[in-house]
């Protein structure tokens, strides 16, 4: 199979125009005769790279100079670690809305550094996901940050609005960094691991408001400490190299499509795209409530469940790969980043349209 | 420049065959039509290779079963804060023998886990550096354990011998790992960054005796929990899956090459003929008693250091690059891991000595 549509919610796909570049200079970087992974994150070269990339990142995302923008090890779940230990300390309070999977793992780890609120739990009401109004939610004044997931890989939940709170919010943005455009003065601290929207896994990117960091908890591994890293331009210890490399070109990628206000409207266009052919059907459903929908990961189940094998094999035979849902939930899923093109989309709705047919 | 060798401490080269083949297979591994990083570290196809990168390393170490070997985010430096997190109870002892740069700032990291004794300190006798006879150390009979580094990166110290203490040995292995034949039953815990003779930056692989796990302290974060990890089959978080992917294509061309028996060879044949350069002349020096110079990192330094920068100049235009010497200790340094050819070498110390007629 050469020519595929891969829906995996991550690792995920990258831009096909990124992979082809870096194939092509894989051996041979800027001509050094090496490749970006052989050579020292301190050499002149790497260390252009990197500034690079981030000033790309803090164009894209307007990111304000009193923060801190971090190319990090450790993954997503290493922040729900570093999180409370570089914001709050120890057996503070902070809250935690949880909407699904991760921001419910988030708050189980936070609790060894803090105790942990959780404000709000999203839950079904007539078989539809949905997130409490906020005027139900349970806020704690003492707070030293609020904690949420604006996009839910696992579940397909995505928070349209900002929340209102008067806590510095902490968004966990793994699956929808880049996506559209954001306010980030209106953050303390956003963070994503990379292997969905930004490049490969083993990166994970923090972009953390300077004041925020008062010293972190004494238990803290070093190479957590958000203002050490700071200092140190993320390169305290070893960064992933060619993650960090493979970012940089995913940020030069998107500055060239139009950046995230133009990334906003062809995601918005593949998920009505992909909702619309759910809803028109009563073949296909997706579980979460209108308001809440991912424009990230869509979930969904076929009517008939006994069918699902049948539906994974043949979309497999078409090119139309990893659509099995996460294993703890089953069902289908479609992740659709911004490396995804419209057309994978207009395929893939395509393929369950005849799908239906066929099994009709 | 196409034809290079590149001496760089890490992020070092790898073998040319592997990268080689990774950028054959870059954009559709395995004919699935996406690149091994695009798909999810929890597919049949990734867990293979995951698998097999793990038999292949502990075919090569010949590890017993009853030890863990691990994949994990967070380089050496995580694992600094990680093994007194798993090894040991808050504020129980360790020992530290200190012989570099990387065994001090271990200790250092320890300290916030645990009370970390330095049993002894490599010192200068003679204007070379030297380990203290393990006779003169201040070991602690009540120690979780004992951290050394048996080769030091920066320093080029290399202990010939495992120390002979009685609690268990946890060795940082980043620079010396795979170089030649170890027995992993005299060790209570291996660890070693990546990115010098295993893969690029991003990943560390731990090896670690499983009844040594009696469960982390109370702040480990749950991407150090060994434990954990080691149920998990190194995916509780995602892996930095294209690192694990060319390590296990490391440990391919290290079976190919005759394994560890053959490196060592290999591995003693560079060392030998980079110290007879030095030693044959007074132009060059290296400030390491003999029996404790490195195989893998050979710092060397001119008598007159300002020729340092027209020795660099020169050899960058012969396609010998990155070495120069760690920022905190300046001059030269040659490392010549696994993958740097005996050819490097050669062209290396012919740069040397034709170098230094020129200056005559």
């Amino acid at each position: 199979m050469t020519n595929v549509y891969n829906f995996c919610a991550g690792p995920a796909m990258l831009p096909v125009e990124v992979m082809k570049q870096a194939q092509q200079e894989f051996l041979n970087w800027q001509g050094c005769g090496s490749s970006v992974m052989e050579i020292s994150h301190r050499s002149k070269p790497f260390v252009q790279l990197a500034e690079q990339a981030e000033q790309d990142l803090r164009d894209l995302l307007a990111i304000p100079d009193d923060y801190h923008v971090l190319f990090m090890h450790g993954g997503g779940r290493g922040q729900f670690a570093a999180v409370p230990l570089n914001l709050a300390t120890q057996g503070q309070a902070a809250d935690y809305l949880t909407t699904g999977s991760w921001s419910s793992a988030a708050l189980t780890e936070a609790n060894k550094y803090v105790v942990a609120n959780e404000v709000a739990k999203a839950r079904q009401i007539d078989g539809l996901w949905a997130v409490p109004e906020q005027s139900a939610w349970q806020v704690n004044n003492n707070a030293a940050y609020f904690h949420y997931c604006p996009n839910e890989t696992v579940d397909g939940i995505e928070l349209p609005d900002l929340p209102d709170v008067s806590a510095p919010i902490v968004a966990d943005m793994s699956s929808c960094i880049l996506s559209k455009p954001i306010d980030v003065s209106r953050y303390g601290l956003i963070y994503a691991g990379a292997q969905k929207n930004i490049g490969p896994s083993g990166l994970s990117v923090v972009i953390v408001k300077k004041d925020l960091l008062k010293g972190p908890q004494a238990s803290t591994p070093a190479i957590f400490d958000y203002a050490l890293q700071g200092k140190e331009g993320s390169m305290y210890n070893t960064p992933p190299t060619y993650a960090w490399y493979l970012a940089g070109l995913v940020f030069q990628w998107l500055k060239k499509q139009g950046g995230v206000n133009a990334m906003e409207a062809h995601n918005r266009a593949k998920a009505e795209l992909l909702y619309q052919c759910i809803d028109d059907s009563d073949f296909y459903r997706n579980q979460v409530a209108k308001p809440y929908r991912s424009r990230m990961n869509v979930p969904f189940q076929l009517a008939n469940p006994s069918l699902d094998a049948q539906f994974l094999k043949q979309a497999e035979q078409q090119g139309l790969t990893s659509l099995q849902g996460h294993r703890s939930v089953g069902g289908m899923r479609a992740s659709i980043y911004n490396a995804m093109p419209l057309a994978g989309v207009q395929a893939l709705t395509e393929f369950m349209r005849e799908f239906e047919r066929s099994m009709g």
